[in-house]
This record gives structure tokens, sequence and C-alpha cells, in this order.
């Protein structure tokens, strides 16, 4: 409860410590709130600042810090022990976001709201001591085992021991973990062009979604006060989609599938002047999937006339065009101004700053610059309590929800393992040099990924999809009877069953009415 | 197409040359666009500008303008035969609302989305020449027969003849009438209370709903971060509703729910700490039902203990605490400040500006203070060509949905006589003194109301009804099965049907799971 806050062991002595405290006097350990010095963001004695210690000691079980409210971070939460452990998750986002879905939301296909689920209903399903910090955590301590929080919007406890932090909104303050979870996952990665952040919109979160919407609403209200052949007119009603991943694909598909299906229906003049623009800097589109996957998608993008600009690269994004420079096969390079009235730019990932951050603070992560590197039990190297799951992590496998799904359920697995075995705690605490050597001593399996395959919505009524297990290939197709594969396929994928019925529900309102597609809502 | 377009004449006489001229010359009448002197705000030369004049002109038939997008506007689009008048719609919300359900969504028992249905759908169902414009009307101009609007966000012609307008989104534009049906409705009222604008959420569009459930759970977060007893935790967990009308009883009652449903199984010691008071000024809430059922519903309420003041006036709202002004039996007044959280004004109503401005134009509504006078025709007295429907107009009734609805679909009856009677257009454009006599001589009925009754819930899966017909009451209950009818009758109010789907949905996700309380969203 006192100096044992900031020490240069590593986290799990320090907490013995405390709980042999807490056995002798005989109480149940109370939150320890306490101001000290920080020395996060480490440029000197200028930004030394105070700021509070959260230390919720419950009981003498460690406790455990999941980083993020994704697939990585709910699906450890999900299948953890916390009988076993105390579990605190940190996140600015309140929600779970069910992403594969995303591209369906900016024309209202499905609802935002369908798609996410709150963490403290997750969090409610779990037995024992549980607490949820809203908050974006801002750098990871490993020399003092704790986690800087910048601020506090607020904290949900649910347990019965609810403790009073002592903590305000305003308040910066450091969380103190036994063993942490990072799974913050990625951020859009820019690649330096110019004026993409500025211009575009990205399509990551669900405020990205809604800018979306509410962007491409007010350029159809401008358009549509505007005559035919205009210039400005036709820009206002030229989307670009950069980035022919499923996540471009996908939403180049809802798009035209708004204009033909709805917008049609009620400014027909304007929907047959709308142009959507699907741009990726390799020969294909959704290179994931086989050749003639890629193929059949390419086809129906184009019947449902979507532009495909291949071996394609922006060069610059100005407020109202954008360049375009296209390889030849002569290996030149030509030029294109594409003016513009919607941008979305769903291209590769970067790593977050408290990821780039942690690069800099433990030597073996030094040379990183996408992600963590992790050994197979998906410990962060150089760390024997800090562990990754997810886009954060590299494991040398692709950033997708399911390989941070599968990385989650693994580690919870192995969260049980340790529980179980006696003194492993203390002894993954005294093992400073070599942490992977004692999980393969103790009968641990490395991380094994199971690829199930990859979905992609084509617009149109049309899916392609690849069905497997590991190496082994179920089903290949593409077409109308793929899509419902694909609405059944990504209904089990939901991690919620409230979230399961309002999708299921948004589905259905669809095959008798139109898109709720409304500016600022 | 020239000078026409400001005149002194009534509007008919206008349009009728305008006819005669488009038949000679055996065209279709093209939209005219002309830049005019306005005299609109009229005080004198300095406010003289230039405005655009839209005359839309598709075909020999009358153009009727309809100002709003609530009950009476949309129910008179419904039921006015557009095979007979172009029918232009002027309003700055592009949706429907289905007012009786909005307090259900700050809670998010239902959402906001599936009460609002856009005023395209309605315009899609109809024949012929319909138009709505996107905009702002700010004055109606009963000397030239035009409407102004402020600008324009956009126009969608839902026409074979779509016409270029060539007005921008920063113009505005004068728009021309042979007949205007005013139903704009009317704005919440503070009866000039300070600081209820300022600190007071209204609920009275669906913005409100969305500042209201921001608010709260942004209280929420903040008190949770406070000890048990502090004050100011306990101020943030206070909510004031004033008015004990069916919107403020019916908003306690659904925030209560949330309250006692759903908050309490993820935040308990706070949900125990939050209080509601309702905030009356007459003897009793929901005066508008018979004695018995107020009486229920005011015990069913104390029940859910929510803190009922009655005979109490709030003095002064400050930005934490309103002073509550309660009259004793002897007459003297007891003043209590209550320090609050979130502050709702549900009161009553007062004229919007463009009312109280037409007020001043129209000689026999120069008195007029709270609605436009209309006669047993709802037109406006004063006036051969305007007529009005709904909150705007004062027919004796009070300002529910149901009365604006039964006026409108009654309005909209005579104006498909009116059609089908020779020559009467031209009559009613001539009879400059008494309108209404030439409405008797040609057989047209007066208004009549049918009072269907009074439904109101109260939160807990209670309510109370009086179904009526006139004046002969069907039931009268109050309790769980009212509940159920409430909800029944409340589907078959619903306009549209996409609406409809959706609140079944929402009812029921709710069966199943916590209502989607989603701070921003």
């Amino acid at each position: 409860m006192l100096s044992h806050i900031i020490g240069k062991q590593p986290a799990y002595r320090a907490s013995s410590r405390l709980i042999r405290l807490a056995s002798t006097s005989g109480q149940a350990r109370t939150t320890s709130v306490e101001d000290v010095g920080s020395s996060a963001g480490s440029t000197g004695p200028t930004s030394f600042k105070t700021v509070k210690v959260i230390d919720t000691q419950y009981n003498d079980k460690p406790t455990v810090v999941i980083l993020g409210s994704g697939w990585g971070a709910i699906s450890f939460l999900k299948h953890i022990d916390t009988k076993q452990y105390n579990v605190s998750i940190i996140s600015p986002r309140n929600y779970f976001l069910f992403t594969p879905l995303l591209p369906s939301t900016p024309v209202g296909t499905v609802d935002e709201k369908s798609i996410i689920e709150p963490v403290v209903n997750f969090a409610l399903r779990k037995k024992g001591n549980v607490s949820y910090y809203e908050a974006e955590a801002t750098s990871i301590n490993p020399d003092r085992n704790t986690v800087t929080v910048k601020s506090l919007s607020t904290v949900q406890q649910l347990t019965k021991d609810e403790k009073f932090l002592g903590i305000s909104q305003q308040d910066a303050a450091e969380i103190k973990y036994n063993y942490l979870i990072s799974a913050v996952g990625a951020e859009p990665n820019t690649f330096g062009i110019p004026g993409v952040e500025k211009y575009g919109n990205f399509l990551k979160e669900i405020p990205h979604s809604l800018q979306i919407r509410e962007r491409f609403a007010s350029n159809l209200e401008k358009a549509n006060l505007l005559p035919k052949g205009d210039p400005e007119r036709k820009r206002l009603l030229t989307l670009v989609v950069v980035g022919g991943g499923p996540t471009g694909v996908e939403t180049a598909g809802e798009l035209q599938d708004y204009v033909h299906q709805d917008l049609k229906k009620f400014l027909p003049s304007l929907a047959e002047d709308i142009q959507i623009h699907l741009v990726e800097a390799l020969p294909i589109v959704l290179n994931m999937f086989e050749k003639k996957l890629s193929s059949y998608a390419q086809s129906v993008l184009r019947k449902t006339s979507i532009k495909i600009h291949l071996k394609t690269a922006v060069g610059k994004v100005e407020e109202k065009h954008l360049i375009a420079k296209t390889k030849n096969d002569d290996g030149s390079v030509t030029e294109e101004i594409i003016p513009y009235g919607t941008l979305i730019w769903a291209t590769g990932n970067k790593a977050r700053p408290i990821v780039t951050d942690l690069f800099k603070k433990i030597p073996e992560q030094n040379s990183c610059t996408r992600a963590l590197a992790v050994n197979q039990f998906l410990q962060v190297k150089g760390s024997n309590n800090i562990f990754a799951v997810g886009d954060n992590a590299f494991a040398g496998l692709p950033p997708t929800a399911q390989v941070a799904h599968q990385e989650a359920e693994y580690l919870a697995k192995n969260f049980d393992k340790m529980a179980q075995l006696p003194d492993f705690h203390a002894k993954l605490t005294n093992e400073t040099s070599k942490p992977d050597l004692l999980f393969e001593k103790n009968g641990f399996k490395p991380f094994n990924y199971v690829h199930y395959g990859a979905l992609a919505y084509l617009g149109a009524e049309k899916a392609i999809a690849n069905i497997t297990y590991g190496k082994r290939s179920f089903y290949t197709g593409g077409g109308l009877i793929t899509f419902y594969i694909w609405r059944i396929l990504y209904l089990t994928m939901i991690l919620s069953a409230r979230s399961r019925f309002k999708v299921i529900a948004d589905w259905m309102k669809l095959a008798f009415f139109k898109r709720d597609f409304f500016k600022g809502l």
C-alpha cells in the first residue's frame, strides 16, 4: 500500500508482499491511491508530474489488466477464468465493435448500434472481480508494472467490493497490473501520403461510419441543386474507396447497393450520375482469396459499375481531388486527377503510439516498427508479464479478427493453466531471462493458428467465400448462395446475442424497406 | 412567367393567367426563377434585398404548398389527391416524427430511427407532381402568395418533369403557392422563466432526445467517480422533469424504467442514488384524464420512487439547481432549491416566429398570440387561400397529434371536393370578404373533431387509457393490460410500415435484452 507501487521489481513479487500484509491484517485489501512521481514520457525533469496510482487489490489473486475492447481484448475477457484473476479492462471505447459488418453501416444496411455491445455486458457474465476503466491508456510502464491513462471517463466495478478510487475525470492515473494483455489493435496507415488524414474518411470505428454518411448525404443534397453536366455536381457525386481488401471492396459494394436499390427510387437522376472508384495498389483486389474468386469479385464489381483502378497508388490528396498514379505494363506511370466528393481510406495498419512507445522501453522490441514481437506463447519478447494479441502483436499472421480471436482464446486458456500450476506465477515473475522455457517445461503448447477461410461481400447480393480448416478447403464459391452463407457465418461470429438479434432485425427490415440513411443520425 | 410573380392579386388569379399563357403556347410550363425585390421583414428600404422566386408550374393545376413535416403536414399529404394539385412540402426536418413514442427514445427503449420516416417516402407513394424542399421557411407573404425560405438544403422533385431551379444552398428564395397549408406546429414554451433555454433540455425533436441521453450518460459517468454521500454525486444523479402532461409523465416513467431495469444490473450503487422529480403546476398530473386515472397514475409514479411536486412552479433555473415554488393549501408559497444534473422541460407550446410574423400581416390575426385563428373550414381568417392545421391552428381543441391528424384528413378531403366543383378555385380566389360562405353554399361540412381518448405510459409496464368515440367511453383502465393496449394502439397509429416494423423489433428486443443506451450514438 505504500512505496511498493513504484519499484524495479517485477509486478507479482511486489503484489505478493501486499497480499501478505493483507492476510496478516485479516482484512480485505482496499484500493490504494497514492500520489507518486511519474516519469511517463521520460524526457527529463521538465515533464515530471504527479499522478495517482490505482491498485485495486481485492484479494490475493493476480490482477490482469486488458488494454483494448476489440476482438483480442473481448475474446480474452470472455474466455479467462475470472475466479482465478482480478481483471481490469482499460479502453476509451466502452463497447466491442463487430468490425466485419462495419462496411454495412455508413449507408444504413445495418445500424451502428446493432454491431456494438457494451464492454460491461461481457463483464457482467463473469464471476469474481471485474472492473472496466473507460479511459485512454497513453503508456505502458514495464519498469513499475503500470499503465498510464490520460484521463478517466468513468470506472465500472462489477464486484461486491466496490472501491472508491478518489480519481476525478481530469486526473491522469496509473493502473497497476501483475499481468498485462495488450490488445489495443492498430490505427489506419496513410503511408505518409499528404492530405489523407485531413480530407479523407477512415472506416475503422463507429464515428467514421457516421462521418461518411454525413458527408455523402450532404454531398447528395448539394449535387441535387446543380444541373446535369455541371462538373461540381459530378465531383460531389464521385466516391473514391482506396484499398482493395475486404473493407474497401465491401464498402464500395454497400455504397453501390444504396445507390442502385434505394437512391434510384427517389432521386433517379442523381443516382445515375454517381461514380464509385476503387483504388488498389496490387494487380488484383482481394488478393487473400484464390485467383479465381478475386477475378470473379472484380467482374461483379465492374458489372455494378464500380470503376476499379489496379496497380494504382494515391500520390496526393487535395480537398476536392486526388492524384492516382497507375503503373502501366511497360513500367511507365500514368497520372490521373480524380475529383471526388467523398474519399474512404481503407488500406493498411500502423502501430498505435502506446505501442511505439513500448518499442523504445523494452530492448528486445527496439527494432520493431509495426507490432510487438511475441514468442510462441504470445508473450511480448523482453517481458515476462506482458502479453499481446491481435493487430498489435506480430506473430507472422494477417491482422484479422479471426487471428485476434484465436490468439485471445488460446492465451486465456494458458492463463487458466498458469493459475492451476503451483507457484507458477512466482516462478514466472522470477524468470527474467527465458520465460518461454518456463512455459515449455510446464507443458504449455505454442499458439497454433487454424485458418477457417475468408469471406467478402461484393454488393448486389453477391459474396465470395473460401471456407477452410487449416489447409483443407471445404467450400469455394461466389454469388447469391455464397451471400447467404456469408450472412449466416457472420451471424455465428457475432459475440453477443443482442447484437445478433439486432442484425437479423436489420436484415429482415431490408427485405421490405429501404435503408435507414439519415443525415446526422 | 414574368412580372406576375409579385402581385397584389390573390394567388389563383395570377396563376390562372400563367396557365392561360401556358395553354396557348401548348408547352409544359417550366420552372421560373427570377430575381425580385423582397420586402420580407419589411422594416423599410434597408432590409430590402434580392431573392429568387421559385414557381414550379408543371401544368394547369393549382400548387399547394405544405409547411411542415409533422402530424398535420404528413397526414394532409397522405390524403390529398395529388392528381388534382401540384404539391410542394417545405420543412427543415426531412422526416416525419411519431411524437407519441419520443419519450421512449432518450433511454433507448425505442431507437430514434424507429420513429421517424423520411418525408420523401410518403411523397413517393403519391401520383402526380410532388416536390420536397428541405428548407426552413422564415415568412409567409400573403400579399404575393409566396413563402420565404432562409436557405435550401436540397430539393427532391418526385416527378417525371424535374426542373432545374438554379438555386444554391446559400440562396434565400421565395416559393409560390396557390394554396398554403400551414402545419408548422409550435415550439416549447419556457413562459419567460430565466435559465430554462440555457440549462434545460426540451423533448420535442430527435436531437433533443440525443442531447438528453448524452447529458444523462455523462452525468452517470461523472457521478460514478464520486463517493457515496457526496453532494455533487447526488446532484449529478438528480433528474427533474417539468410538466405533468403525457410527455413529462412518460419521460419520467421511461427514465425510471432504465434505472430500475437496466442500470441497476451493472451499477447498482449508482442506480439506488438516482432521484427523479416530476414538477407540475396543477394539483394533479395528467389532468386530461378523469380523476380516477390521474390518481392511479400518481400512485404508480410514486411507487416507482418518482417524487411528484404538485401545485409547483419553477421560478428560476441556474446551471446546477432550480428553484421550485409550491403553493400550500393556506395560500402561502414554499420555496425549495433542487440541485439537478439533468432538466427536461416538457410544458406548453408557443407560436413559432413564422406564425407570429403572420399574425402581423393579416388584420384578422392581429390579436392572436398562440395560434392562427381559423374558421370552421380550417381557413386562416382573413385569407382565402391559407389554411392551417395542428398546433399552429386554433380551433378550440387541445394541441395533440390526434387533432392535427383529423384536421389534416378533413382538409385534404375538402381539397378533393374543391377540385371537383367547377370553377371553385376561381370563385374562391375572387371571394375576398366571406370565403366561408362559399364553402357553406357548396355543401362543405365544418370540421368536426371526434375524440378517441387518451393514453399514457407510466413506467414499470403500466399505462392508463381512456378509449372513447366522441362522448361515448369504451374502455377506462390502468395497469399491465392497459400497457399492452397502449402498445397496440400506438402501433396502429404509426404512419409507416417501416417504422411499425422497427418499433416492434425494438420492443421484442427489450423482452430479452437491455436498452441501447449509448453515449453519443
